[in-house]
C-alpha cells in the first residue's frame, strides 16, 4: 500500500507547489465511495452488467468502475497476481473480485479492510496480495443480501449488494464474524548464488513476457547491473532501459512498470519469437 | 419489474436491521440520472465513444455505464433477451439500445416508461421484454436531437441526445405523441404433458447453454425434481444445484442465476462437449 | 470544435423549448471535469486499469470514461484519425491519449488547450486533429508526477497524474514551458477534374469500408450528385442515403455519420466482399 500513501501526498504535495486548493476529497466530505469490479466474466459480459446495476441500485452516488474482465476462467492465482499489481494505485473504494470456481459450494464470501480499500470476494486466496495486515470477515448477514441467493452466481447476489452497502457507509463489522482467510502462496522465484530462475507469469497485449522477478530477487542474488537473462533456450544479452531505447525487431530485457523483470521484442512480440507463454521458465545469471 | 422493488425494499430494510443511515438517492434530490448504453457496436467502439461523449455533453451530471455492446450485429432478439434478464436489476435510470439495422429508414424511434427506467430506442421490438405495462411515445420532436441527423447513426444524434435530457430531467411527454410499438415474440418452449421442448438461447463465455426453459415450463407439464435433459442426442441425467456440486468434466443441468435451465461441464465447456450452439434443441422429461 | 458548440447552443434551446431548467453543469460549478481515455493498450487491458485508478486517487470527483483502448498497436495516425471523428462530441473535459511507441524516450509529453478540451498526450503527433489553434505546453513539473517515473509508462505515471490534476483545476500553465508540438499530416485524397483518389482509412465491426474522402473533396472535383465509386477494381455504382436504403447484399456507397464516403454491403460485410482492407485505394468519378 506504500505507492498509495505516495499518491496522498503527491497530491498534497504538488497542490501546495502550484498553489492549487487540494482537490475535494469523497472520504472528508462522507461521499460514497467508488467501487472497482474484477472477474474472469469477460469484456462486455452481461453478468458484470447485472453486478453493475445492482451496485448503482444500492449505492446510487457510488461511481462504478472495471479493472478488468479478462482473467483467465477460474484462475485465481493471476487474478491474484493482477491485483498485486493494480492494488497499489487504487483510490480509497470497494473492490470486488468474482474470479469463483466454488461459487455456491463450501467457500465463504469474505469482506477485507486493507489500508483504505475495502475487498468483497471469495475466500479462495484471490485476495491473497491485500491479506497481510488486512482485517477480514465472513459475510453472513443475508439481510445485506438479494434474495433468492442464485447458487451459481454470488458476485450478483452477495458480493455486489456487499460492496455496495459498504460504499454507502454499512460498517465493515456488521457483514458477519471475523474470519481466517484462505492465503494463495504465489510462487516465487529460486534465489542461489548469482543465479535466479523464475517464470513468465503474464503476457501482455504486446506479446511482453511479464516475470516474476523482481530487482530484489536480483540483488538477494548478487547479480548486480550486468546481467544475462534466457528463455525458452534463447539468450538475451541486451538490457534497455525502456523499448525505444533499441532498434525495432531487438530482443532485449528490461524492469518494466509494475517492477517485474521483462523480455521484449522492440515494436515486436516476444512471445511470437521465442514460442514463449505464460509458465515459460526464465533464467538470470550475473556475467 | 419485481426484482427491482426487491432491490428497493431491501436497501431500506437492510439499512434498517444495521443501524446504517440510508444512502442518499439521485431520485430524491432531483439528481440527474444514470444512463446506461446497449448496442451491437463491440467493445471499445468509437460509435459508442461518440454517444458516451454526447450524452455527458447534454447531461453533464449523469454518470454513462454501458451494459455489453457484443451484442451480435443486428440482431434485435438476442438484444432482447439480454434485456429480459438485465433490466429487473436496473435502478432508476434512462436507458438507450441502439441495435438498429433498419436506421435511417422508415422506423421511428420511440421513448418508454417502463417503471423506474426510461427507455429509447428503435422501435423494431427490442425493448419488448420492457413494453408490458409501458407507456411509449414516438420520438418526433426535432429540437431535442443533435442537427443535421445522420442517416446512418439515430443512435448518436438522436438516442443519445434523447435519452440525456431525459435524463436531466426532461419529462418523456415532451419527445412526441403516443406510439404503438412493435412487440417481438421470443420464442417460448413446447410444453406438453411431461415434456419441454425449449432451445439454447446464449452460450456463455466459460461455454454454458443457457435455454429458455424456466422452471415454470417445467411445473405447466407436470415434470418435478426428477428430469431428464437431453441436447444434441446427448442425454444428461445429472442434475445439481451449482457447478461445483459435481467433479470436474462432468456434464451437468442445473437452474442458471437468471431462472434459466442451463446445461454445463463443470470447469469445461459444454458448447464444445455436445458440438451445441444457439439454436441448438434442449428436451425435458420428467423422469 | 463546431459540433461541441452546436451541443451547447442545443442544450440551451432544447431546454428552453420544453420549458426545462438547463441541467445543472460543473463547470458553472466548478466542479471537476470529467477525464477520458483513448490508448492502444486493449480493452480490459490492466495498464489502463492502472491509469484509471490514478486518475481517481489524483481526481476523486472527476468521472473517467473511455473513448477506446482498441487503437492499433503504436498507430498514431489511426489514433489521430479517431480523434478527429470523435473530439468534436466531447463535453468539455480531459482527455488522455496514449499511444506511445518512444515512451522513455526523447519525446516530450505535451498538455494541449483546445476549445474546451485540454489534452494530455506523448508529443508525437497524436493529438494533431486538436492542435490547430490550440495552446501547447510541454509536460516538465515533476512535482506533477507520481514518483519514480517508470520509463516504460508515462500513461501511468506522468500523463494520467497530470491529466488528473488539471481535471481537478490546476492551471494548464503549471505544467511547464510553452511548446512547438510535432504535427502529423493525415494523407489527404488527390483531387483533380472529376476524380477523387482516396484510401479505406478504417473497417467497422460491420465490415464497413470508411474513407479519407469528404463531400468537400467531391465538391473541389466538381463531382455532384452523380459519382461512381471504385474499390479493388469492383465498381459500386449505388448511392444510398442509409444502408437500408437497399435489400441486403447489395454493394452501396453512401456518406458516413462522420462525414466519410463509405462502402458498405447491407448487412453483410464489404471488407470481405471486396476483400479489402485499411489502405485500400478507393476512386470517385463523376458520372
Amino acid at each position: 500500500m506504500g505507492r498509495r500513501e505516495g499518491l496522498a501526498l503527491r497530491t498534497a504535495e504538488g497542490a501546495g507547489l502550484c498553489g492549487e486548493k487540494a482537490p475535494q476529497r469523497w472520504w472528508e466530505e462522507e461521499m460514497s465511495l467508488p467501487i472497482f469490479l474484477m472477474s474472469d466474466l469477460g469484456e462486455g459480459s452481461i453478468y458484470v452488467a447485472a453486478m453493475r446495476a445492482v451496485a448503482l441500485s444500492l449505492s446510487p452516488q457510488s461511481p462504478v468502475y472495471d479493472i478488468t474482465h479478462s482473467i483467465p476462467r477460474h484462475d485465481i492465482a493471476y487474478a491474484a497476481l493482477v491485483l498485486e499489481d493494480v492494488a497499489p494505485y487504487l483510490p480509497p473504494c470497494v473492490l470486488v473480485v468474482v474470479v469463483d470456481p466454488g461459487v455456491g459450494g463450501e467457500r465463504a464470501v469474505i469482506a477485507a479492510k486493507s489500508g483504505d480499500v475495502l475487498a468483497v470476494a471469495p475466500d479462495n486466496g484471490v485476495l491473497s496480495p491485500l491479506l497481510p495486515g488486512a482485517t477480514v470477515f465472513r459475510v453472513e448477514n443475508e439481510s445485506l443480501m438479494l434474495r433468492p441467493v442464485s447458487p451459481t452466481f454470488h458476485g450478483r447476489d452477495i458480493m455486489a449488494p456487499v460492496a455496495a452497502r459498504l460504499a454507502a457507509g454499512l460498517n465493515i463489522q456488521e457483514v458477519g464474524p471475523r474470519h481466517q482467510p484462505t492465503m494463495l502462496v504465489l510462487p516465487e522465484p529460486d534465489v542461489s548464488d548469482n543465479f535466479v530462475k523464475g517464470r513468465v507469469v503474464h503476457v501482455d497485449t504486446f506479446g511482453n513476457l511479464v516475470t516474476n522477478i523482481k530487482r530484489v530477487h536480483l540483488e538477494s542474488a548478487g547479480i548486480g547491473t550486468e546481467a544475462s537473462v534466457c528463455v525458452c533456450g534463447r539468450q538475451i544479452g541486451r538490457h534497455v532501459r525502456t523499448y525505444s531505447d533499441a532498434r525495432k525487431g531487438t530482443l532485449v530485457w528490461l524492469w518494466g512498470s509494475f517492477g517485474r523483470l521483462e523480455v521484449a521484442v522492440v515494436e515486436g512480440s516476444a512471445a511470437e519469437r521465442l514460442k514463449a507463454a505464460r509458465g515459460s521458465a526464465v533464467e538470470v545469471r550475473g556475467t
